[in-house]
């Protein structure tokens, strides 16, 4: 396993081969940090070649993660099995697949000094529950109504619980609904990728309740610039909102995707549902906190992301590569 | 296996034969309930003849559990496999024991629309964490520094889910450091009952910082009065705190204990080390929103609560019955 030599401006993603994580990886070259990636598959072929790469199927037990973590100065840890929508199907699941592995992370991240920051990646569109607030800050009662919601707060309090009772030096990010390029339509989350495909193939798209759910969509490269900015500057133990702070429902969303598919010759074809139990009517991110405390700011206006990923969704449909 | 045919007026106590199990269970036949306590191990010798007792060393996955649950109107789940001292030596096996197993109960149980009420039974002391409030209500953050208390934490999080989106119509009691006769002596928790047979053993006794650490103390008889309250009148997706609203520093329950050793010629061995960082400095509850909600309060002071405790154990002691 081949590993960077220098220790002081190293950072291990793990998880880096997803959505996020991908965008995580290009801050962190931009700013010149040697970059770790830890995933459960291969290389993938779109990942930088500057990456250190290491597959690690096993988890968090595995001595791989040890030898890892002896080599870098800083986790972001972005690595989770469920999603909301398959939490729901099997609870239990997403008690065992999730909970012991990060617990087993912190525990082992906590005997290692060297490690100046661990920034774990929450879920701000979960872990709050309803609201009657029309924005959510960080003090706001966190009631979720998903079993993943429930396991990643857990998780928020084991962090906190090594921070307090071992120094660790933990941060962790609530992230809004991230949209942009890269993401993976039809997996029950990411509604923006999903309506751009369902578009673009031709597919009914769904909407539960006439006008959908109000959300929170930050573009993914303001997500990696959030969580790098509390990787910088996070104070340890603390949790930090990550979002746009201006909601849209799905009908918005959809409305702002109109022109863009008319203008290419494009039909939308929508079906309205009843609205689901399990949704949360609206989530909107306060990020004051995350400013204050690390200058980060979003850059990316959703007129601006939704003409991008609008773009690179045609973009790939046209050369028959899959999304 | 013998069930109760009544199903209106029964209790079914999950780990009903522990220390407080044993007092709801009293506070339930003298209501007038028919109970049917389930168990890990054999019927105990001193649980009343009328109870229905089930043995069920299997867990919630068992079909003993469904068919206890269909006999019975109400449950009341006090069962926990760790203490917050074992969790510390073990997160991911505290995890693995408690959660999937409150997980599968609440999820049986939402499919019973003839269960008007569930108590489940979390921790007052533990779910807060460190605070520099003199006392604590259900408002309070939740910042656990033990494994145990973010396990607490997160099963209360699921009864509220199952209570939003199945209707399962739970309440969750929080009781602050529960005292009293039949508490078990040296087993990490419970100050009172082993203070009192260290002094009965001749044993030495130690404190983890010069005046120790300031606890609710709530006699066994009301923490069980106020769980049953919940029973009657709490109101389902809501948490009680349940405590006795004073404060007292391990220095100041020897206090209480010196003139009764001393009248009945024991004598008491100090040892005082450093405070653990693992032990929170302060945690006395307010208990406001139970009395507003089902009227109760609590009976017993600790002046008559502690007498009678020292009364129980001397006797045991003295009949060479093991505590």
């Amino acid at each position: 396993m081949l590993l960077p030599t220098d220790l002081t401006r190293t950072t291990c993603v793990i998880g880096g081969a997803g959505f996020i994580g991908r965008a995580v990886v290009t801050e962190l070259l931009n700013l010149g940090r040697q970059v770790v990636v830890i995933g459960r598959n291969a290389k993938p072929v779109e990942m930088p070649e500057e990456v250190y790469y290491v597959a690690n199927p096993g988890g968090a037990s595995t001595p791989i993660i040890k030898q890892v973590l002896e080599a870098v100065s800083e986790v972001i840890d972005l690595a989770y099995a469920t999603s909301p929508q398959t939490s729901f199907q099997d609870p239990v699941n997403d008690i065992l697949v999730n909970l012991p592995e990060a617990v087993q992370i912190f525990e082992l991240a906590a005997t290692m000094p060297h490690i100046r920051k661990f920034v774990w990646i929450s879920s701000g569109g979960t872990v709050y529950g309803r609201t009657t607030a029309s924005v959510i800050n960080e003090q706001h009662s966190t009631m979720p109504i998903s079993p993943y919601g429930i396991t990643k707060l857990a998780i928020e309090k084991y962090a906190r619980m090594y921070f307090e009772t071992k120094q660790l030096p933990i941060v962790c990010v609530r992230p809004a609904n991230a949209y942009g390029e890269w993401q993976r339509p039809y997996v029950g989350q990411g509604f923006v990728a999903t309506a751009i495909a369902s578009i673009l193939d031709g597919r009914e798209l769904t909407l539960f309740g006439e006008h959908g759910t109000i959300r929170d969509y930050v573009h993914v490269s303001d997500v990696a610039s959030g969580i790098v900015g509390a990787l910088l500057k996070g104070a340890p133990g603390e949790v930090y909102n990550l979002g746009s702070g201006t909601g849209l429902t799905n009908r918005e969303v959809i409305e702002w995707l109109t022109p863009l598919a008319n203008e290419a010759g494009f039909e939308l074809h929508l079906r309205v549902q009843p609205p689901r139990a399990f949704d949360v009517p609206a989530n909107v991110l306060d990020w004051q906190k995350l400013h204050l405390d690390t200058g980060w700011q979003p850059q990316v206006s959703f007129a601006e992301g939704i003409a991008r990923t609008w773009e690179w969704f045609v973009a790939r449909h046209a050369t028959a590569i899959s999304y």
